[in-house]
């Protein structure tokens, strides 16, 4: 048995490929399906099943795609509608050499929600491991957000996880669709071991909870939903993704070219980092740094227009593009050839604003004219915020941008100064004279006010 | 936290690295240390720790070389008396960031064997991981023939699995210093996946199991011990083996030069398929299947002695370097530049033996001069064998010759072919003038019988 | 300016890809052209031209692939009514970025050649790289049996290499479409780097040679051609061949499925070497070395029917998929999965024929009933054989089995042995119950030859 | 035979590693040697020749280092005292199977300086390649300001170019120890691809000079020379540079140790990009950007201080190490683990100064007080500049900031912005109030001229 899990980076979205004998089997393809392809052909085997735990939200998912250059049946839940592929239920199975995949039916993060479990029949018809999609996560259980009434949502989470998914057993491994970093659960750990009891013991979900306590929890995590989402659910319901074998690589642009999208009014995303973006940048540029990609540019880039983005030094075209790809944004049409100095370089102008330290936020804020503006989500703003702040969450901003004031001076502040630098892209565009990203952020805020209390 | 398991090819002996933050932690480390030197630099750490769950018996162990080209310390057992390192006990730990590694004294496999288990801080004391080196495996428990009285050795064994182990909890995710193929336990499962809580419940050894049942099981398994083994040991414990930063290389030959070798009465060892072996190979050349190198060379090349190695095609040079590099075979020197081909090309002589299917093999068991030998591992023969085979396990043939008649016609036997062929190129080695390598061997002779059952 | 030279293996096609700024030019793109896409991706360009020296007639050229997935012109020459893309002529020439690439006419392989020129305008017109497809190699020249009468076609050659190619210069870099081991030039050396400089002092085709001289040698060279070829020039031509973004996978096949097809008639070639096929393999089956397949599989395979293969250990399945994609045979569909020896595990039947030295040959050619057949190449006869051989070029044997007896006992030979072994499974195939390969082959015998005479 | 050309990044130093049967050369090796140990395993052969060309002053050669870890041989020029190898003189030559190689004495660039010939015996004796060390390159020649009188030395380089290296014939391969980029000839072409006679022909040092002018070419130049070149050259000709296997690895250090060092006035580098550096920095540090690594730190880093280096996101670890200790600073000893982003996120202190574009700087250039610092070369200084700029290489300005006013505005400017990064970075730590970065430099100012000329 060769089992792989691939992440999608950016996404912490995780998909699985298993392979017995002549057979492989893959759990929620992401949509750059040659990764599995090329697997197949490594372990000289045929992808015969693709499996799905649910309906995804934020990523085009890649079984139709797959199922194109393959002969693989799709099988995924009863209780949605799909326009393809095969719907199972509980306690349906089947078998590649000794291996033995079962369902179970575990709603709560979408009603369709599978968990599917693997057995190794050379030992015990017990489930070794549970590939439980986005129910359960390391350190975290999924979103509940996305569909009818939340408490209802949560407690039927709960219900799955108590019914069904522990009493897979303690010593089942946990084969989440998520890890650390992804949006679909705020609290997940950068750790991808777990077992089944772990979580039970250990998880702070679930640990310590009744289902009362459970759906209370739930009600406060305050997740958000990114715009794409819509067209991701939809998408993923009909199977209607167009359909690729490699993903499509972005045009490479000129200096010359990128101005004269940028003059007929295309955006442009610049995925450097803030840092380097405040010093310079194309204006009316969008700054949304690289790691934060897949979590973020879905919030800022349109759906249909097209785009172009700034890639920063070393960064893989390759890995940009699959990332673009895997969210769906095909509209995404260009990358500035040679990086951003081609641009400094053709003598295009510049904009910029200011970064700044601690001390320096500490000085501005006692002019008059000058408001921290908050940027992180409600989830962090609830763990605490520096006094006076205006919260607004980044991906909320192009909508709520009259209600602030160009006469005064932002400082753009997240947990570290990524976010911030969207947001001060984001005011810098629309036309505010002066803003400035606090990098370090809240983070650096609270270290500073720890060392000034262990002084006093 | 980021973890990679290490898997010596053909050993299945498994080393670990872990990290965190600026530190790593290596576990049993392999003799071609440069594979955790790479890891070092790509995560961007440095090794502060080597754990030897102890001290090995079938490859030479890494940590000393390891402790040459970084700063670590070693740990490990105190029950015996190592000439480097840092013996720790029971309930000792250190922490690398938010990870505790723990000791746990399991001795059994040998007196001063430990399990090291990790916790994850963020979310519990209680261990995450056991790294129990030969102590458990999947599907398996540790050889317990090694040391001492093999009965008083299993009870240990047992006691360290029932009172130290198994308590660690079935959510602990396990991690064993070998896994399937390796002569350190028969019946490893081929998967590396498991848990304390399935190995519980589902290994044979452990799962329906009492100490006497244990002990009773332990004594049939019946394992072998290459003569390199106690150079191992004696190297592992003084840590006296040669220290090197990268393995070294080969040196190649000429058809010519390994021929002038071979007449100076030099050993070679010829890598290729039983099948290629057969059909035309160097007088008195011993065959050694390539997957079956870290298991069987080490029965047939002398321990000083200059050896020349024939690679088959498509073999890597690094690698075949590395698995005797790891097996302390310093004194292999050179390979034949340019595959056999350059062999025969030259018109040096060759030698070859018929390879037989099943059908020629009953045809032959009619002549009077035909023995089946049956060179399997007393475990095997245990599980059923040929009427009238004669019974030599193929690491005990070459001192076993002289039990041998060079008028029978000798039929070498395994479990497929793989074996056979070393059988059958010894015999002829020592001038046995009819020899023949049984394709598909036990295993094809089963399914004759079975289909003739069916058949009736 | 970035070049790379793409070899396809076994066929010794040389492609190229030559990208400045962003674009990219790849020249006589080989069938499976994710590799182009792949270079595109890294070096951050598009492909905008794709240029064809001639019309292939050894593989499925990928340039309406390729056009297929980018949007690159393609480019060849006017003297053939290709059924797509664009005729160029004499000094027609475009540039990317400071590279002009120019036409050059140079009929005589084939009569549309054309060799492509590229200059570093930051330096001089003059060409720095001479794109020659298969009008001149690095030590011979292209072949002119292909196509008309052949003095006819060798003059036209003669012409084009004095009057077009050399007068670009002794300074110009040669960038041939085939190296060392293509069937399109026996002579070719293994050395991949020249210059027309060179070439034209030191190429024995054309240093001494006038133009009658040249024609007489070229008149010598006897070449052969595969059945296969003709489907290639048609689809070449066409552009008919089936397209294909990522190659396809072979099936993987269990030893019971391929016994089933075996027993329907379906052709089995194993790709081992011819050692381990002559002591043990599928009965009927032909044996290609893995390295002779690009070169003679095209022979033995059919056009039509499916084909399933034998996969030696350590072959790449995805470097054999591209290999067989490359020469057209979409109808292999099936590999044996883990192996041959599967095959003989699950106990289905193994024939043999025996391999031979040149002591056992000599012995052996003391009977009267024992014949040499000599299966190497016209060319290769005409430079030594054995007295008395019987000579059939490998190809031609399946057609020529008729005239052979099966009361004789044939030693197959060729120049080492891969050719014998091909030639000693159709035998085998066809039921002569007594073939035997000579190991080492004519090269053998010569050595020993040269070692009787010294030793006389 | 097998040839590879090793580039070492930054430093634009080509090495070649050659191989034919069981044998290889190399030229010119790279201190960091294990690149040819790997390309020994993975060619299966033995390095027995080393052969250097000169004695190099820009890196550390790597030699004796791969003769401790080979049974090579080390050959170089008779002229210069070297305290190891074999030298050797015109016409010595050596065989490598069917290679023959040659030496030439070809002085000029150094006195000892050797061009080593390759022929093909298999065609001829006449040479196929010419490794001419820095005597050619591809569009340019070597530099000759580093021995004797600068017009002796660029005579005898004429003399060699002219009756030594042009001789070898049009045809003759070239191959280089430098290529585009090298500080070692400042016009070099990116293309590594030329002949002798491409050379010859279109070489603007070669094509139009007489010796006289030749020599008028060379004193033009105005190379300048790093500080650490003077260890380079002792070392080299002592062969005492430390040896290493694999290149050593930097320390990881946490924002709070690098604060630690910093304080007590430990020099950082950071290799970011300008922008990023411009933004906010560590008070005090230099900034080299990644791709200047090799160019330029080697002026501003100390040769025995321990240094330390900040790393840019996706710079590669062992790329930055290897580049380093190519440079022989084994006194750099460690980085900031996580990038600039823990810096400031552990709320340290932040310096920025600003990045500005050309109407930014036209504006300020109409206050009195505003200066632009023009710190490109001398060479490029002569090909144009801004009126009334104050001109110092920026290698010199370390030593030249006296002559600088702490009242003046200095705008720096190179070419594009990197150096003048380098600069304003240099007056930020020696604590002048107002400096400035001019991205885009001299190309946007003379875009920008044009633009103008073209409007007018």
């Amino acid at each position: 048995m060769y089992i792989e899990r691939i992440t999608s980076e950016g996404l912490s979205h995780h998909s699985y490929f298993i392979s017995k004998g002549d057979q492989a089997v893959v759990i929620d393809p992401k949509r750059d399906i040659d990764t599995y392809l090329e697997l197949e052909k490594r372990h000289q085997c045929k992808i015969s099943k693709i499996l799905e735990t649910h309906r995804n939200e934020d990523y085009v998912v890649g079984s139709k795609a797959l199922q194109n250059f393959t002969e693989a049946d799709i099988l995924h839940g009863q209780q949605l509608d799909f326009a393809y592929g095969t719907p199972v239920k509980a306690d349906d199975f089947f078998e590649v050499d000794n291996l033995r995949f079962s369902v179970v039916e575990t709603p709560g993060h979408t009603p369709e929600s599978l968990t599917f479990t693997l057995s190794d029949l050379d030992f015990s018809q017990s489930p070794l491991m549970a590939f439980v999609g986005d129910s359960l996560f390391v350190g975290d259980t999924g979103r509940t957000d996305l569909w009818g009434e939340e408490h209802e949502a949560a407690g039927t989470l709960y219900d799955s996880l108590v019914n069904k998914i522990l009493p897979l057993g303690d010593h089942a491994l946990l084969y989440p669709a998520h890890g650390g970093g992804s949006v679909c659960g705020g609290a997940i750990a950068e750790r991808n071991q777990s077992t089944i009891g772990y979580e039970r013991r250990f998880n702070p979900k679930l640990a310590a909870a009744d289902r009362e306590k459970f759906i209370a929890m739930k009600a406060k995590e305050q997740h958000v939903q990114p715009p794409y989402f819509k067209r991701m659910e939809d998408w993923n319901k009909r199977g209607s993704a167009p359909i690729f074998q490699l993903p499509p690589m972005l045009e490479p642009l000129s200096a010359g070219a990128v101005n004269e999208r940028v003059s007929q009014g295309q955006k442009v995303i610049d995925l450097r980092t803030p840092q380097a973006f405040a010093a310079a940048h194309i204006p009316g540029s969008i700054n949304v740094w690289l790691a934060g990609l897949s979590g973020y540019f879905g919030w800022f880039a349109p759906l249909d227009e097209s785009v172009t983005v700034v890639l920063p030094e070393r960064a893989s075209l390759d890995s940009v593009s699959r990332q673009i790809h895997r969210l769906g944004f095909d509209n995404v049409s260009g990358f500035l050839k040679g990086g951003f100095e081609t641009w400094q370089n053709e003598n295009h102008e510049l904009h910029s604003f200011q970064s700044i330290d601690t001390s320096q936020v500490a000085k501005l804020m006692q002019r008059d004219d000058v408001q921290i503006l908050d940027v992180r989500k409600p989830g962090e703003w609830a763990e605490g915020s520096i006094e006076d702040s205006r919260k607004i969450f980044v991906g909320d901003l192009p909508t709520r941008l009259s209600d602030l004031d160009k006469s005064t001076r932002y400082i753009c502040m997240c947990s570290v100064g990524h976010r911030g630098g969207i947001a001060a892209s984001i005011l810098s565009r629309a036309g505010f004279p002066h803003v400035y990203n606090y990098l370090g952020g809240y983070t650096a805020w609270q270290k500073r006010h720890n060392q000034s209390r262990r002084a006093a």
